[in-house]
């Protein structure tokens, strides 16, 4: 059976962009299960399933639906057990959390100076507006002067990376010699980046980097199957 | 049979402070296995066990040394599959790697800032010569120098937890419901500064706190058998 994912997008529906929705995919992908995706712009999240959810990724599997990207990784664990792991057992279970939890605090917040007035340019113009509206109420300043720190952060990000890239140097992946969900999570953020900006965050030759492109490269190359922003 | 663990003291045999013999120490407990304590000076590390290693904590089970708390307690795990799990499975494993970088990178910078002088007054006498001399050429400053910035640095410090303060708002422990050595390891750089030094790192109402006060409980309160630095 087919799960439906619902996935953000803006002017042009073959590019998805967002992080969680990204590691909704590389799960759904990891566990080799056949999705049809619904293109889902802002404005359109609290229509889908009834207004089951305020954001995105939202799957439908059967009768099932699932918000959050974290709790989808959990369902798809649980609902197929015999296709390959996402956590690697209990203990991955439980430390993807704080991953999750970093990455979102250490990458999100940068990415997000990093790409806003790109991802502002990607959306439709009823979508524009409320990002705008949105952003800016929640920056307290406008999309330009929040991108105008970029530069200036640029440094700082690259050494909050430094406990991945550290940890880089013992295996290729944070789950271990191949990837799990906790990939997953970090993937999605610097995809995210990909996607929205042609900004440069890392370096060729940043481990970072080189394991992000090893994460491209999974599952049939699927993260390459979207251009990086140019 | 019982395992002998060598680990860091001071002047004072009964106060082993290193953040990575604690770690070890927990481990043990862990598993529930019978130990004796090697007390060792920083000056007596490079003879222990014919030069087996440069640093401590070391272990000899039976006729096996192995050095390095990460190795300690990947070696427990496979010695002793029956006894609880300092892992959760693979995937704790492989995540508990990123877990140790990140403590290792972003809590025993600010640890050593705040407790250097305090680690310094808690050597003997020849130890003491040993430690200023050997971390004034690390940091290129005198320790006086260094621990001058622990004020400044304090609420970036408690910033930096975030991704850990967060995780809590999930789950009690970076385990999940029950502590794993992931727990264990950001336990010892936070034992290390208790048992260092007075100077108060966290407020008592961060969940931090709370969790770290949680771990000082496990194992029969085993944390607390050694006193707060007053």
């Amino acid at each position: 059976m087919t799960i439906l994912l619902y996935e953000l997008v803006g002017r042009d529906e073959s590019r998805p962009f967002s992080p969680h929705c990204w590691k909704a995919t590389m799960a759904l992908a990891h566990k080799g299960l056949d999705i049809s995706t619904a293109p889902t712009r802002f404005l359109e999240v609290p229509a889908i399933e009834g207004g089951a959810s305020k954001t995105v990724p939202v799957i439908r599997d059967g009768d099932k639906v699932v918000i959050d990207s974290f709790d989808i990784a959990l369902y798809l664990e649980e609902a197929y057990p015999d296709r390959p792991t996402l956590f690697g057992g209990d203990g991955g279970k439980a430390m993807a959390r704080f991953i999750e939890r970093w990455s979102q605090l250490t990458i999100h917040p940068y990415v997000t100076t990093a790409a806003l007035v790109d991802l502002h340019a990607m959306q439709d113009e009823e979508n524009a507006v409320y990002f705008r509206q949105s952003r800016e109420q929640r920056f307290g300043r406008q999309l330009e002067d929040v991108v105008a720190a970029r530069d200036a952060g640029l440094a700082a990000f690259r050494t909050s990376l430094e406990p991945l890239r550290s940890m880089l140097g013992y295996q290729p992946f944070i789950g271990g010699t191949s990837p799990l969900f906790a990939d997953y999570i970090v993937f999605g953020a610097l995809q995210w980046a990909r996607i929205a900006t042609p900004y440069q965050l890392l370096e060729d030759s940043d481990a970072v980097a080189q394991w992000f492109a090893r994460c491209l490269d999974l599952h049939g190359g699927l993260g390459r199957k979207v251009a990086a922003a140019a």
